[in-house]
């Protein structure tokens, strides 16, 4: 049972490479993402094991509906599935992401408010149905741009906090969208291994290099 | 001379390890700086020579300034000086920053509107006295927050184009608030040499790895 000096306290997950998995393994594209599901639960529980604070996984954002219906049905099944599968386990869920649409999954609105399942002993966040420029604007919004304070406090993910270390699997050194106030100064650690090939050693690897990384903040 | 076939039409670069090298080197950590000039310069030639459209220098930001004076006083004079190197070349040059602080160094103000040098080949922007927040919350001063359009119009580096490759020295493998809006799909190159060791081959890796990249922008 590993232990390390130095924890983040917020990882981000971008479980990509679903498609490219089900493509290589002989399957249609859409059926990769049903293999991603287990992973996210095991990546979760160990992190509640090690202590994290805070886990926010890239669900799908505005921009991933643009694709053939048969994928967004496959990849917003997936998402319902992995949020309900944390039921049981003591966190406290979030979901976050534009409900004004019907590509918002009717099964998660419940979770659009923090939720507390048994002890909440970790924050699990998942961008559902999200877009950056959706997040920004938010700040914008009628009811809001009225409000006194700083705009990071009116986003529409305001309830998230800075993320310290964000994974990637699936290969592509890129952010995509995902979340751009709060990965401002992550750490970004990228595997070349797809999503649905994740094996715990993985997260592993990625803090053992955590590690090394010093925390500067720009100071 | 290296020709590609896929050229990225915007490169930001992060010229971090200056004080890094210094202190390698048996040199005062704000040392390091004044060696970062001619690699700025030398990068630029040649993205001018690959016919690259634009390019993002992130200078310094007002969380850098926190920094003891000595250092402080030494990054903003290589900032001035790798800015009016330019001007012996055809280039289109922008500052953006914040230039309501005595941080912001004077020379530059002319070139907080975009200046034409020559034949205006290229569009070369420079981050001075910049900082993250500052520029997203540009959207929400009074004078812009009841003007029409979208928020991404009136952020204060709304000028300065969507980057596809971000390459960063040091080895560090962080954003630092580098262009929050113009970051979201880029590719993250991150090389392990410090920016004062910068050799030509340092832009021809990224570009060969960037080669093989392929661009999604989230579909």
């Amino acid at each position: 049972m590993k232990e390390y000096k130095r924890l983040p306290q917020h990882i981000g997950i971008i479980p990509d490479g679903n498609r490219r998995w089900a493509q290589c393994n002989g399957l249609n594209k859409q059926d990769g993402y049903d293999y991603g599901i287990n992973p996210g639960l095991e990546l979760f529980k160990e992190c509640l094991r090690l202590g994290i604070k805070e886990l926010t996984f890239y669900g799908f954002t505005q921009d991933n509906t643009k694709r053939p219906a048969i994928q967004t049905k496959a990849f917003q099944k997936a998402c319902v599935d992995s949020v309900l599968k944390l039921l049981d386990y003591d966190c406290n869920i979030l979901v976050v992401g534009n409900t004004n649409s019907p590509l918002f999954p009717k099964e998660l609105i419940p979770y659009t408010k923090r939720t507390t399942i048994g002890k909440g002993l970790i924050n699990v966040n998942f961008l559902i149905n999200y877009g950056w420029d959706w997040d920004l604007n938010h700040a914008f919004v009628d009811e809001h741009i009225t409000e006194k304070g700083h705009f990071i406090d009116k986003i529409a993910s305001s309830q998230i906090s800075r993320m310290d270390l964000i994974i990637r699997w699936g290969n592509r050194r890129r952010l995509s969208g995902f979340l751009p106030v709060q990965s401002i100064y992550a750490d970004f650690y990228v595997l070349d291994q797809m999503w649905p090939d994740f094996k715990i050693e993985h997260l592993h690897e990625a803090l053992e290099w955590y590690q090394v990384q010093d925390v500067t903040l720009g100071g």
